[in-house]
């Protein structure tokens, strides 16, 4: 194999490395303004057919479910009271067809004092490139209101970190 | 065109586009320092000449509307008392030199009672590259209070999604 | 120097500094759920050995400052009670093997009222590649409620920008 063979493709696998993480990203991305604005279809789509969501507050597995979520009355009542999910950047991290990704997001809500913040939250996704892309397998959610399943969820995702324990 | 050729020729490709996207994101990340340092004439040059900032406040087009709300009183007051225009991660759709891209903004405020989510809000982007580079040529941002149109924004960068109407 | 060559070594140089700027932003983006669960050795080797983390409230030299702080009482005392140090994306600046970034981070703190936001504030980061890979040399971060170093932290992060300032 030539220098300049080589040296394709290490940038190929490099580029291809990139445009992963940035596809991953915009699936993550995508979540928030699907479901804000009720775009059933779509929301489910963001996972494989028998994907799971597993919220504290609720869990689902497989399409009919999640896009059952997004047109509950529970959910367009949200909506139309005036909602975000909003979310911050997910950390990525890749392993071939296979990646995991942590970021939080914070369910705020408007209500007639205004604006509150809902929900403070952990989650974990789990995705798998398949024909269709990258989908997510698993994504678990869980609010940071001192349990200690949602640390240790953060945590999770960095295999070398080791929580502190105070006697 | 050899095999090499057409091989430098995608990656070059598939890495500008890379490069766009950080830059569009560059651009974004960019408006809430410069807007809460009170960066007026950088603020308005995230914009095109007779770019448009279209907020359901306030409806501002060119530079001059544009720096002018950063000096004005109001503005002013917001960062003397403390404020935060805190953006999430953008999500971008590239079509060559135009690009556009939808994100969610907090406005937090510093109150006698603390800090407060004084608006959550959609945001879409209307982005075009020129010799100056990549620069904003509308951005429209609704408060998510329940009114119909904020909802509507979000599910605009999405053009294969539909919004769920109860009946 | 061939045309190949060249065009391989431009690519090079591009897709490293995207690298670059992708391991910044996951060292940031790692500080949050590092800390919000007690990780305390990793969150203080995102620093180098003799780093700096200049809160307004305490100011940290040094891994074992770092890893003390997030062992300390008061710190275990947010991760029980419920928090979460939520981190926008940040805005990076590569000079080759030096970088700086600016972000926000909102403190949201469960209460038994719910969940509110503690601190909304600026941060700047300086960072370094080393042997170990990119590390932070010094993270300043400042409560944004009114005091005028926090914006002008916002603003030392663009060259160029001038804060205007009312008469």
């Amino acid at each position: 194999m030539s220098d300049v063979e080589q040296r394709l493709a290490a940038m190929e696998a490099r580029l291809r490395r990139l445009e992963d993480e940035q596809a991953i990203t915009r699936l993550i991305l995508s979540y928030a303004p699907l479901v804000d604005s009720g775009c059933d279809r779509q929301v489910a789509e963001l996972w494989e057919e028998d994907g799971v969501y597993d919220v504290d507050e609720i869990y689902m597995q497989g399409r009919d479910q999640l896009s059952g979520m997004v047109r509950s009355r529970n959910h367009q009542n949200w909506i139309s009271g005036g909602c975000a999910h909003f979310a911050g950047p997910p950390h990525i991290t890749l392993d071939g067809d296979e990646a995991t990704a942590v970021c939080y997001t914070l369910m705020i809500v408007n209500t007639p004092d205004g604006f509150t913040v809902r929900r403070a939250t952990a989650n974990h996704w789990h995705l798998r490139r398949g024909t269709a892309g990258w989908k997510a397998v698993n994504r678990i959610n869980r609010v940071l209101d001192g349990r200690t399943e949602s640390p240790d969820l953060l945590a999770s995702h960095f295999p070398e970190a080791v929580r502190h324990r105070p006697a």
